[in-house]
């Protein structure tokens, strides 16, 4: 399925991951672990994302943005819940644009992207996490209207969960 | 389905909701509310939370414990996912124990079942909220052995997703 912008002259096209572009999809994965100092996805976990993304009921749903036909940005969504509204929550986990694509747009449009989406799915929010020294992404998230929310976020990983 | 805790001495029996305790549960999320000074889900919201849970594909599990029959504190989670990881998060959206029924052991219960099923489910992190205010709930965090993320939550509310 290829969605067309918004805006009809848009050069950037966003795509639902499929057979055809998730080797594109996989490598943007890796782009943004890079960017976050993060280690990328090994080959069992892309193996994983492959299986995931086209199952039946997927546990996340992404899609690819191209510009002039080169992939250059992604998005992965997920819907969590309100407990205290009864409805889901769009949660953008990822959405990311490789450096030598940025400041043309295509963040603003995979942005937007999500928040029809989450209109369209009947969504009481549209909730997403940052890393705290990633002033460039905070300063596009404010300009997209998000709010900072009064919450901290806590883990327990793979090996201590027993 | 009565779940039984580990301690087989422990009076603190962990059910999944169902439309028996349904009633249960809904109060019980009005309680976490009102200790949020949050407002509690409305008449339209607690159909929504009833039929959620009760359907094939629901977007959120929960559990209500119980302690000597009374019911006394709940669980909800649903499953995010971890893109470098390619495996699901166990996100516990709500974990709450009334006042009258604290430093009973009931909340570390409910946290040992969520690691639990954490595992059984095959995720690779347990993660969870907290409001920064809520010194109580992070200091239990703490024990449990949960770290804090470097990351910020950003929201866009109903009104402004357009």
């Amino acid at each position: 399925m290829t969605r067309s912008s918004k805006r009809i002259d848009s050069p950037v096209k966003i795509e639902k991951v499929n057979r055809d572009n998730m080797k594109d999809f996989l490598n943007l994965i890796g782009g943004l672990a890079r960017y976050e100092k993060a280690a990328p996805p090994d080959e069992a976990a892309k193996r994983r994302l492959e299986i995931d993304a086209l199952s039946k009921n997927p546990p996340y749903l992404a899609f690819v943005a191209y510009l002039n036909g080169k992939p250059v940005g992604y998005i992965i969504y997920y819907y969590t819940y309100s407990t205290y509204d009864g409805r889901r929550i769009f949660f953008l986990e990822d959405i990311f644009v490789v450096e030598n694509a940025r400041k043309k747009g295509v963040g603003k449009e995979l942005f937007s992207f999500c928040l029809e989406e989450a209109k369209k799915k009947g969504c009481c929010e549209l909730q997403w996490a940052v890393l705290t020294w990633n002033e460039d992404a905070i300063g596009f998230y404010k300009r997209m209207g998000g709010r900072r929310q009064d919450l901290h976020i806590y883990s327990i990983g793979e090996k201590d969960i027993g």
